[in-house]
Order: structure tokens, then C-alpha cells, then sequence
């Protein structure tokens, strides 16, 4: 099952996607796709209806908001793709290193806006876990059992921000529209272990990133297993992966995000976004 | 005015507390005190209405929640008084240190569960800022017209999580109940510039930090300035100033919490907090 969210920011609309691409409008079933209606159990009641019996929706032009209204903490995973460790210079870790994004989610093709006076705008494309389910201490064989399903994601980040300003990395991860989200939320009995996807990511249509999920350093089921201990988790909390080799830091010499610049990714079976980059006084 | 949230978590009222120490029941003007209520001017409305018409409501012996239902993001400020970066051997810096808590809020007087396994739990005493009015690129001559106001705030850390399994110290920082709140929040105009206010903590009733606000590294604008340039500030997102010297980890040899241990904890006109200290199985 995929869900999306479409329309003007703020006032999108729940939609279904079946496996043949259409569209059905669920607003009859649930008001929002949001952290509560994931509580309340919105995924199985979903899977339980007639949905051939629902009015379409058409996708064509029309915006997709966050797949979830009101997604609550974001965890990022860092270097957890063994080149992109070796690209930016740092050790592969041996537990997840672990920090957060400060902002909301926006939507997969929303413009992004770099910070005032930034000029290291990077991308990063993500496998994104949304939590279904609440808990502490999950044991790795448990972990599906609290997610409710996958979406991509990009982790833009301001590279002098995250590096040339003392501290922790979510200084630079946390600008207004640096964590667009779908287009869709994907169940997981769709997607199935997402451990072997292509990832992959352009800019102006050069390919920078072309990895594998297969080569995530800790996988899906350990990372919601370990975070479970520091964290409680809980329905609508969304946990980014980790992105693959081909970052702009990581080119020779690095290359940058600026004004005009386009840019897309996707991964196998969680779509494909596309951002068009603007200045902060664009 | 101070405002609080008292009952059982979860059914918490909204009380006014008065000059005079009055608790009056405003449930009658508002019906929480959260994000949305302080987004939508509760604190203006609240100036403006006779409280001594309101029906008092009786404060022995209840329950603290959280002063805001649903405090936003929460973001640290490290190292932020000269003597606590000295104690724990980091140099001072030449910029705020940001990083973020993942944890809710909990009341002033709950008691604090360690992680399982956890044997470095520490305490860090702290200014808390609530964003009243959202901004980006605030202003310093501007920052406290986006402060809705203050509260008392223990830092809860567990030493091991922070620095002794790789990467960013969010790691430390999450556990749930890691993050008392309140009593109050005491607005703006009622606590002046929170520029000179004792700031004090007790583990078993010695006292390990004994700080001023004067002695902060950076202030209450300069923070909220600064921060601004990174994260959207919104209404109900927290902020949390730094510690003075004192921590656990910080003594000869190091001290850290463990079950039945009692921690009190107060700042200048913010209130006093207690918990009382448990180990996970307890």
C-alpha cells in the first residue's frame, strides 16, 4: 500500500495508491495520515476496506505534501555506507553514530531555499523507516513490528554549518525545508525488506549518488533495535538511514548547491523527487 | 503571571498563579496551555482578563506536568558557562554549541527512570527559553519579543550513551524522562531579564552546582539570535541554555546517579523541581 498526501501545503488530502497506480481518495476513511491516525491503527483498517469502492483521485500536476502531516522526532543515522565514510574522510563507525534534524518535513518536490549567505549546500538521499508502533528496548527480530512503513528522503545539509561552526552536526541539518519527505509512505508488507533497492541522486542531471541499500553498514531492523534503547520511539517519528557515496563534499574539488541548480533522487519502489534549489533572497 | 499545567499526566488543567502565590483555574479561557494556545496569544489574553473573577484552585500536594502540553523541538546549548566547559576538560566556544534533546518533556516532580544498564547518569541544571512567536534571522535587539518565557530544567544525561559509544551526544540525551520541565512557565515581563539568577542543584540534599546566569558564556538574545540562523524558532519549542559547573562528571572522583538517589534543583524566581531517582527495573 503506498500513501501520499496531496495538495497546497497544509491543506492536503489522504490518498491511497494501489499497485496499478491508481489513486483513491481516503478522506472518507480518515481524515489525515498522521502520527495519530498511524496510533489508531489507519494501516490495517486501510487494508481491510474496499478500496475499489472509494472515489479516484487524480495525481497528475498536483503537489504531494509530507507523506505524514506531523511527524514528530528525526533521527539520522550518519555513516552508515562504508564509501561514504571514506568519501568525507571519517572512520567507519562500529555503533550508529546518531544525531537530529530540527525541522519538518516538506514536500518531495517542494523548492528548497539555502540558508543566508550559505554556499556548502549538499544533498544527501535516504532510505526513511516511519515508526508505526511505540518502544523501548525492541529486539532486532521484533523491529518490523514498529514500522510502519518506508518513504525517501533527502538530508540536505549546509556543510559549513554542520563543520565550520563548533559543535554538534545538527546545526547544519536543520534549515527550514532541508528534510523533504515521499511523495509516498510505503507499507511494509509492499516494499518488503528494503535491503537491496538502488539509491541513487542527480544534480542538473549528472549522477552523483548511485548506491545500494544493500551496502548500509547497520541495517533496517538493527538500527530501529539500537535507537530503541536511547529513544523512546513512537508512532509518526521518522528515522533517516544513512545516505551512499557521492555527496558534493565528497567530489573533487566538492561541489555545492546554488541558485538554478535541480535537483533529483529516488529509490526502487519509494518514487522520486525533484528540487529546485533557490537562494535565500531568490 | 506564571502559568502551569497541574493533575495527573496526561489530564492536566492550565493554572494562573498570581504575585501573590493565588492559583487561579483558567480552564474557562483556555483550554490547554500548549504550542497552538501561546501561537494563537493566550499569554496577551491572559494579561487582559480579571483572574480574580477566575475560581482558585488549590496547588498542595498536586502534580507538575510539563508547563506546555506539547513543547516542540528542544534544543541544547552546551558548554555555555566558562567553569562547567573547564570541569568536564572542553574548550570554551567561540560559537553556541547546539545539539538536541529527543525526549518530551516530563513534570518538574517526576521521577527519573535510568536506562537499563546505564551507570553514568548526570544532572546539568538549566535555563529554559519557550519560543513564543516564530522567526528566522531574529534580531538580538529584537530576540525577546519571541520569547514567550522561562522555566526551570534538568538536563538529564546519561555520561556512558553521550561519549562512550560514538558520534553526537544527542545519543546521551533522550531517554525518556531526561527532560523535567517547569513548574512554571513564568513569563517575560514577570521575570525581567534573566541575567542575574541564582542557579542551583542538590543530589541527597549536598549541593553540586551553585551558578549564575550572569556567568553565562552567551545570553538569552544572543542565543535566540543565533539559533535562528539554523532552525525556524516556533512557538512551543524549547531551548535550553547550558549548565554551570557542578555536574556529576565533573567531581573527583566522578559522581553519578543511582537508584534512591533524590535530585532538587532551582533557579531564581523559576520555581524548585525534585525527582526521585530509579533504576529501570525499580
Amino acid at each position: 500500500m503506498k500513501l501520499a498526501r496531496i495538495g497546497p501545503a497544509g491543506q492536503e488530502k489522504p490518498v491511497l495508491i494501489q499497485r496499478d497506480g491508481t489513486a483513491r481518495n481516503i478522506s472518507s476513511v480518515v481524515d489525515d495520515i498522521s502520527a495519530r491516525s498511524i496510533a489508531d491503527g489507519i494501516l490495517t483498517r486501510l487494508e481491510q476496506i474496499d478500496v475499489a469502492a472509494l472515489p479516484t483521485a487524480q495525481l497528475e500536476g498536483v503537489r504531494f505534501g509530507p507523506p505524514v502531516s506531523d511527524v514528530g522526532k528525526i533521527i539520522c543515522v550518519g555513516l552508515n555506507y562504508t564509501d561514504h565514510a571514506a568519501e568525507v574522510g571519517l572512520p567507519l563507525p562500529t555503533e550508529p553514530t546518531i544525531f537530529m534534524k530540527g525541522c519538518r518535513p516538506s514536500g518531495a518536490n517542494d523548492p528548497v531555499r539555502l540558508p543566508k549567505g550559505a554556499a556548502k549546500g549538499d544533498w544527501e538521499v535516504e532510505l526513511g523507516i516511519v515508526i508505526g508502533k511505540a518502544g523501548m528496548y525492541v529486539d532486532e527480530a521484533d523491529a518490523y513490528d514498529h514500522v510502519a512503513g518506508f518513504c525517501l528522503f533527502n538530508d540536505l545539509t549546509e556543510r559549513s554549518f554542520q563543520m565550520e561552526h563548533g559543535g554538534q552536526w545538527t546545526k547544519g541539518k536543520s534549515f527550514p525545508g532541508f528534510a523533504p519527505l515521499g511523495p509516498w509512505l510505503v507499507t511494509r508488507d509492499e516494499l518488503g525488506h528494503p535491503d537491496n533497492l538502488r539509491i541513487w541522486l542527480e544534480v542538473n542531471g549528472v549522477r552523483y549518488q548511485n548506491g545500494n541499500t544493500a551496502n548500509l553498514v547497520f541495517g533496517v531492523q538493527q538500527i530501529v533495535s539500537y535507537l530503541s534503547q536511547f529513544y523512546e520511539l513512537e508512532p509518526g517519528d521518522l528515522i533517516v538511514t544513512g545516505t551512499p557515496a557521492g555527496v558534493g563534499l565528497g567530489q573533487t574539488p566538492p561541489a555545492f548547491l546554488k541558485s538554478g541548480d535541480v535537483v533529483r533522487l529516488g529509490i526502487d519502489g519509494l518514487g522520486e523527487q525533484q528540487q529546485n534549489i533557490l537562494a535565500w533572497e531568490d
